[in-house]
């Protein structure tokens, strides 16, 4: 994959947005090889996202920001300009329950998402030898249910020291208090065991158990203060029947949950996702 | 088709059942062709359903019904037992929209489903032309919105008068009281236009739009006296994304809802349907 | 829905195109509500579907197509431009089976796909009363087996005559003769009761059973000389299983064949398909 | 879990089959948990699959095996009993892409799959510390493409040597000579990466974009001596578009390839699958 630019763009929409971009990239002989943008007819928001060559402009990306920022103040654009080749740095979480966690270290050995990791956390010690056999750092911090502040002060100091950029909760297990949801907006990414708004909070299964649906999903979505309540960046489902006790939802729903984990992880490295008003644009 | 008998059973879990049930159709001589039997781990609830073919049987369903009493007795069965060549008799109630209503008398007329429409009830007009096309009596039940008692009254009456034995709300868009559903219960139809349990009551589409939610769905479900509570027959869902408005949410859902009643409704037709605890066991 | 014109076209890629079409577009004052465009990175060809408010231009259709010419000139477009006020003419052609004709005039009826039946042609008289129902012209057109040369000619004459814009093979039994195939590109599409390439020709059903395949599907592609080889606009599937009969195929079938199809005509009333070295780009 | 026996029968259809069998399991006081069967109407071929509770019996497998002997050979059955709380030994063969062999040891090592792995064998060297991580054996069995006879004898020899109920081809690309395939009925299974009999062979989504299809998918079968042609156990699709490259199919395929094959083993190694005439029934 040639290093290329990626160019995030949410603004209020006017004529002439997209003539100005693309004139932009065009005049500096700018090779676009992806394009996606949008406008949201409610809120009358407009949404861009450009891939463009890096060798095909005359610039780099602090040359970029510098010439791009007439056009963005014009505008009035939220931006940001990215780097195909610097990973993003994220840190995973997860407790005993390996499905979702050995997913993410299959897709970042074989190389298929391209990221960085740190470290991973996690309260439990079980999946310490895995982890480490990947030559990946892993802290065990452990939880006092009588007294979480300590746990949550090491997670947040952690995440400040190793410079993450973003989180993946791969079925961790706590509930994260709302000023460190607050200190990293769509940056902090959970995977839900329920087709969300359905079945919030804990034991997903057991309430689509109980209440007889015929089919249960996953939800992934940025992480805010109010529980699972955040954007939802990919959800997914599956098909269940009478004889699927709550085990065998379990087990199909795993397979649910770290595919879509994965998606919409892959959606995040790739600044596929922006939000707007707890909505998500994904230009997938 | 051949004509067939459907021997549908639901009793406490014991040992012997299915033999004793087995060993009665072989003694006969009886061909089965469909068998499903289950039962539920948590409630030892135990569910059968035979279909047998009428001609290698001795006797008819009067003499099939009092040969297999004593059994029925033995273990304390719930059951019936139907002859496929007696059409159920099913009343469709509809509003304004048509989709549901047309897609269920494309398959009534083509005789894909088979079952008899004595009457389609609305509490408007506007379906009345392509009904009565059909050869089916439209009758036009107005809502007055301040008293909606002699509406009820009158749908009630209809449903008794004309011998239904199911009733199906095709997207009629008025809440029955309680003393009606539960007049019927596990006889009457309705879909709802989300994935129950997520968006209860009115405007689901709007509640899905404003969630951002990535899948939206239908629900096929008996109705109880609780609103959109009823024990769920069927559902599935349809993939959007953040261009479609919600008038696409409610083009794209018409097509789930259609499907997910036909299917429910054939379900229902072919006493695949057993419902035990608010849950159903589909021997789909 | 305001009116609009779809600009939609196709050129060899080169640094620029999208910077001149909305450049054009922001100096008329133009307003987008839907923008694509796409480079295929083989065969380094360009695609664009732009969708413009009418009534924020300065100039109607005419004036659009003359003041954009320089431009198309100047990269060397295949383009055309539509009005979204004018539907297109598409003529219906079937057999005996209704569930595609029966399912697009409910489509056509609520106005959910907006395009004009001039009228709906077939080999047999079993569907004259249903489509006359609608106030649609049912021209028979009995096939000869031993010469299909007058029925061809009758059928190639009506879409003539009509000024038809495209046609619908809505399960149409015949193979259509490659002079009236090669005369139409692009516009005449086909449902075929298969998920191609499997089971090109007749008895698809029969040919997944037969293999035991566990999902059946369905195809709609434009139809070109070659048998069943066209490009395909739009597929899908659904799950069978080993108690299904190929009778059972057939009705789980006529689902997803009607579904797709619908799908796949949206795409094409809506100028979203472009068609290259015998694949699609869909702007879906 | 509790220890169970799953009885697996195949014979000729005949009234009584049922009644006999569950006549059986009653007279011993049998608890059975899961029961299927089914007749094919083509071929008037009975199948049937009972789980009973291994406590809830009177005798063992051997004492199980012996008094239900009379009952089999009054039918024709072919017919075997298996002991749950026995693993099946499954060979795993792979090459150099992890992603299938990586999901499996995934499932056995979370215990969700229960079976034992006697040896990974594989013609490169690629997954030796992965494989061996987990404390199974890795032979490295190189092929010399000018003569592939050594390679497949000493696949041979493992085989035999460790006792393997089954050969897993977890994207293991040499194709099988037609003896060994012969040796090993309804016990070798591949993972095809198309939707068979789609883009049977090499390189099928190079195939698949050739031909521009809209979904690409994968297929679990039997390994027989024609190539890509034995019985399919299990398939599943994932949707594409022209966004996507070949490359991205890779990507794409490759979870549904992994969780195909999953739920294929799954029925294997639960007995849940019977194969006749080139078919299979899958009890799930």
């Amino acid at each position: 994959m040639e290093r290329s630019y990626r160019l995030v763009i949410s603004c209020p929409d006017q004529v002439g947005i997209v003539a100005a971009v693309s004139d932009f990239i065009a005049n500096h002989q700018g090779w676009i090889t992806e394009a996606h943008h949008y406008t949201d007819p409610a809120s009358q928001w407009f949404f861009m996202r450009y891939v463009v060559r890096a060798s095909s402009l005359p610039f780099g990306l602090v040359g970029f920001r510098q010439h791009f920022e007439p056009i963005a103040e014009r505008f009035g654009m939220h931006w940001y300009l990215n780097d195909t080749g610097v990973n993003k740095r994220v840190v995973l979480m997860a407790s005993k329950q390996e499905h979702c966690l050995s997913d993410l270290l299959y897709r970042w050995r074989s190389g298929e998402l391209a990221f960085d990791i740190p470290c991973v956390l996690s309260n439990h010690q079980d999946l310490r030898d895995y982890v480490e056999w990947h030559g990946i750092p892993f802290h065990h911090l452990p939880v006092d249910p009588s007294d979480k502040g300590p746990h949550f002060a090491a997670v947040s100091e952690t995440i400040k020291t190793v410079g993450a950029d973003a989180v993946v909760l791969a079925r961790y297990m706590q509930i994260l208090p709302p000023d460190l949801c607050e200190r990293y907006p769509s940056a902090i990414i959970n995977i839900h065991h329920s087709f969300l708004p359905s079945f919030v909070g804990a034991k997903p299964y057991h309430q689509a158990s109980a209440r007889g649906v015929k089919l249960i999903g996953a939800t992934c979505h940025y992480v805010t203060s109010e529980l699972d309540a955040g954007p939802i960046i990919e959800q997914d489902v599956v098909r269940v029947n009478h004889h699927n006790t709550v085990e065998d939802m379990v087990r199909l729903g795993k397979d649910v949950e770290k595919t879509v984990l994965a998606r919409g992880l892959r959606y995040h490295l790739e600044d596929r996702v922006l939000v707007h008003d707890n909505k998500t644009i994904v230009f997938a």
